[in-house]
């Protein structure tokens, strides 16, 4: 007799919103894999990073439930999602949460800024296997298709072999016919550049932030930027503690704190 | 005869609004060192990570206008309004940004979810010194008189020193009369638990964030909240790179990614 093999519980988040096509078409793959539940925002949170909710309440609608599928929508951040599901509404901690897929890429410095990265990073502080996943494509109606048979390659992988404590993935996928595999690499140096454009209202100057992403000059040939433009999907995996160990020293060598 | 010395052009922000105690009393022992320029939101984005708006422009309003002393308060998060002092207001790249005084301290994991430490970082992008400063007490009426003797230790070593590319600081103040001092250490690990209280408001169940900090069972002596129980101003410095390249080597060496 065969030993019944128990479905994992896979728990889905993003920042474009629960109805976003990227987390739709995901959701589909991973409902291939295991039993999912979507804990998302009600509507778009680009840009929200790690924030929270503090200074208002936060609540949730359940817009679907099966039995190994349910769809939750909730009126705050990518990390308050993922903290409610897992505090609130989860009989269970998921074996995988996966956040995305987003509506364009978060390589380089954008892990930062992120909301997509921001659940990713929350799934980790709870100690749940986290993946944020984002297609180098803004535009709608992007073709998941290829993103989704990438990501399924990732996630199986997490799901047989885990994560340590504290580390985080961050999957960008480059938005052509046939990505070439999944290549493991850095977060590449650079910073945006020409950020704000900026328009009269009414005697009033208001500011949009824009821009484009400019890599530093000088980085290693494995950045998630060069993986990508070579036709990879980009692998880099991301710590919570973000101390930087050699500096430290540093600064109790050279420093002079006494005064 | 002595060389003339310049004084330092100093971009101060914060989280919890430019008149806020913490960076109005930040403020006048930083103008005995230079010319400062406060750059900040206009009310209150404790919470708000590294957030940047996107959706909608934001704009700002000039409210001091003296030649060593400038006030700006901007509709952004704590993240834009460095971007827009930086992009857009100041003639000069600053030679140090300072972030605070934050009611409430930001130590541990906290420093992921902090608008003080997003301002800091997004300094540090900017390749400007940047340094997050928090004193550990929530109660507005806090005595920032010590803390603001701290600050000035630090701040006049990282004029003289610099920091190097990519490293911005977090230092964190326990509420007590008298600090030991700064002592060097590590983010510590650890979790929010016991995150939500709820209440029903008309039938709807409404979620405030709230919770207590859960330090990990196992960690070392230098961590930052083991600091600063024992008297210490806490100084971490962090990375913008968050690549975990410990586990980077092991992704490559024992997960499978050809399928």
């Amino acid at each position: 007799m065969q030993n019944e093999q128990k479905r994992p519980l896979i728990l889905v988040t993003n920042d474009d919103g629960f109805d976003a096509d990227g987390i739709v078409e995901l959701t589909k793959t991973l409902r291939n894999i295991g039993a999912v539940v979507v804990f998302a925002p009600d509507g778009p949170r680009s840009g929200m990073s790690c924030a929270i909710t503090t200074v208002k309440p936060v609540f949730y609608s359940k817009l679907i439930d099966k039995i190994d599928f349910q769809v939750y929508s909730c009126t705050g951040t990518p990390v308050d999602c993922v903290k409610l599901a897992l505090n609130e509404v989860l009989p269970v901690k998921p074996d995988l949460l996966v956040s995305g897929i987003n509506h364009g890429g978060n390589q380089g410095l954008s892990v930062h800024y992120s909301g997509t990265m921001g659940a990713a990073f929350e799934g980790c502080v709870f100690d749940v296997p986290s993946i944020g996943i984002s297609l180098c494509e803004y535009q709608p109606g992007d073709n998941f298709l290829e993103s989704c048979r990438v990501a399924q390659v990732l996630v199986e992988q997490i799901l047989k072999h885990g994560l340590p404590h504290g580390v985080y993935l961050n999957l960008n996928i480059p938005n052509i016919p046939t990505v070439k595999g999944i290549a493991v690499g850095r977060q590449s140096d650079g910073r945006w550049v020409r950020e704000f454009i900026y328009e009269e209202v009414n005697g009033k100057m208001n500011f949009w932030l824009k821009g484009d992403y400019e890599m530093s000059g000088q980085d290693y040939s494995d950045n998630d930027i060069t993986l990508l433009n070579n036709g990879y999907a980009s692998l880099v995996p991301c710590k919570i503690d973000v101390t930087d160990y050699a500096f430290m020293e540093e600064l109790i060598d050279n420093y002079d704190f006494t005064k």
